[in-house]
């Protein structure tokens, strides 16, 4: 914290990458009573209030405008509680509605980093709590010779720059029940188009359809896919209604249910001009959120498609068998990969995801004051 | 300067909005001599290597992507030396052949919250050399009760947020000829369209046409003005032929000569919804740079359209005479406005644009070392 003279106030915070997303991480101390309520001074610190966010260290992007609140845990056997913020672009509107796996694994980087959490050998587990969700993450971070790392090797898709490695482990993440319809495959009707997909609620809601019953591959390019998408949305409803997650007259909500499009192993092209042979991974899969094709796949993504690769007879399962304990998925920037925890009945009790993590920056940002007092968060 | 560990370096920054972008300042002891060019280091630091910057601190725009590199000056009569680097997008590239208006804007404001430039009085001078184009400009930094002040209440077209007022003063910007063709306006013809323009080179060269010639006002809308841009671009040419920067069989630049409509004050509704009278200001300018509409105007295209105003017969003088000291000049985006400093012979000796500046940050940022030594720029 800095005094900047009158008119703004200073604020710590750390910048870190989180896979494919950018964080200004806040520790509880540096950002509450402040004069100024939280979202007041992510707000202005972010300079929300232009599309461009060109008056503040936002990123004008949905994944360069995040941040995260992070603060010891009370919780028994918790090192951490952090809260995760969407940071408007061009409005001034927090959403504190969801959670954020890239932010969680920079928090799970930044927790060691900071010293909240000690290195303890080559491998630091950080344990933490969402409160936007309340769900339990893990995040292990590599710390070689029980020592903080800025850096490191790890690559993930759609970031071409190394960083640490850390696993991100979703604890039960199955919150309700695995298949909201009790069946592992449903077919789905809408505007005659008919499709068999697997309804599954692990991660987030998410209706994986089997591509060949639309006549695809799962393998589609970003525009190919984009060009389908409209089409398909009329099965999202129908996969949002038989989840209970709407109604026939209801709202959709544009989050949730996630749609994706699974399919066999097969060579193919990254968007990135890699070329990836079907010996490389288990399954294709091409994921839609907020009405546009994911450029990889959402973290909550994963989670779906890894535990219904747990359930016999569903659209996953076909193409990757969960008993190996990982599944390698092929999306559009590339192969992702996650591990799958089973107790001993075969149900799903975790699962990991391997994520890299870079500190960009230690910043004192200055907060224009607001010109009244408001209450606090 | 921090020391991270292995494989990274630590470089203290400042991140400040100059005007409508933002700019990372290093002082040059910061970021000389730290085992890498300044190149790598900037390359580096912003993420340069992925389009959206994701590892790094860059914003992933042209407006966003900006550095320069401060020193104290040993010149006589000048306090700084700056540097100034448009850092590549999604391009491990640095193009180092131009100066920024609206960086210099924001090293004023820096040289004076660093301590570089004491403050003296309300409003303190900074005068600045940019080694890119050898310019001398000044920054007149507001500094109430000889104290720095990070924020204030000067609010520029395209930022929605206010600043610290900084007049940003460009001295003697008439570089060669002021009128190259030696005409107060020239005829320019191709592909059978004819209109009249005045054709300067101060600030940056710019053909500012007669928007009437053309059957336009000079207050069309950004869209409008889009549509209109290609079929311009032949009388562009005549124009970079007419002022020896280029030949009948040569390229035409991206970049110079700008190209603009000019037109009476009128009544009309700026990009962002506000309405505008046109008493309010003098000319009607559209500025179009890199084959675009600009969406305000630059402010090298700023000077040189006052620079026309001193021209006796120009298509600027007609509205905007600049006997009065300043021209209110009306873009797409709302007024902007300069003040000119003229010789007794009339000539033009400087002049002020009125911009805003605010102090976003300060930060340590980690720098990934390169695998192998590299020399130093």
């Amino acid at each position: 914290m800095l005094a900047q003279g009158q008119g703004t106030i200073g604020v710590s915070a750390t910048l870190v990458r989180g896979g494919t997303s950018k964080c200004w991480l806040f520790d509880v101390a540096d950002i509450h009573g402040r004069g100024a309520s939280t979202e007041e001074v992510l707000l202005a610190a972010f300079g929300a209030r232009d599309h461009n966010q060109i008056d503040g260290v936002g990123g004008a992007t949905s994944t360069t405008s995040k941040a995260a609140i992070v603060a010891h845990s009370y919780e028994p056997g918790v090192d951490i509680d952090y809260t995760f913020a969407q940071v408007g672009v061009g409005v001034e509107r927090v959403e504190w509605g969801s959670n954020c796996g890239n932010c969680a694994t920079a928090v799970g980087l930044y927790a060691v980093q900071s010293g909240l959490v000690r290195p303890r050998g080559d491998r630091t587990r950080v344990r933490m709590r969402n409160t936007n969700s309340a769900a339990r993450i893990d995040a292990v971070v590599a710390t070689p010779g029980a020592r903080f790392r800025p850096t490191g090797d790890a690559v993930v898709p759609g970031v071409s720059s190394p960083g640490v490695p850390v696993g991100l482990e979703f604890l039960n993440p199955v919150g309700g029940r695995l298949l909201p319809t009790g069946r592992a495959v449903d077919t789905l009707e809408a505007s005659g188009a008919r499709a068999r997909a697997t309804l599954v609620d692990a991660g987030a809601p998410a209706a994986l359809v089997d591509a060949a019953s639309l006549g695809l591959t799962g393998a589609e390019s970003v525009p190919e896919f984009a060009e389908r998408l409209p089409g398909l949305l009329g099965l999202r409803r129908a996969a949002a209604i038989g989840m209970g997650l709407s109604t026939p007259d209801g709202p959709v909500s544009h989050a949730v249910p996630k749609l994706g499009l699974v399919g066999p192993a097969t060579d193919y092209t990254t968007t990135g001009g890699a070329r990836i042979t079907a010996g490389e991974f288990d399954v294709s899969v091409r994921m839609a959120s907020m009405h546009a094709p994911h450029p990889v796949i959402g973290l909550t993504s994963m989670v779906a498609v890894a535990a219904a690769a747990t359930v016999p007879g569903s659209t996953v399962r076909a193409h990757a068998p969960a008993k190996s304990g990982e599944i390698r998925i092929g999306t559009a920037a590339g192969v992702v990969s996650a591990s799958l925890s089973l107790a001993r009945d075969g149900g799903l009790t975790g699962v990991t995801l391997h994520r890299s993590a870079r500190v960009i920056a230690r910043a004192d940002i200055f907060v224009p004051a607001a010109r009244e007092p408001a209450a606090a968060r």
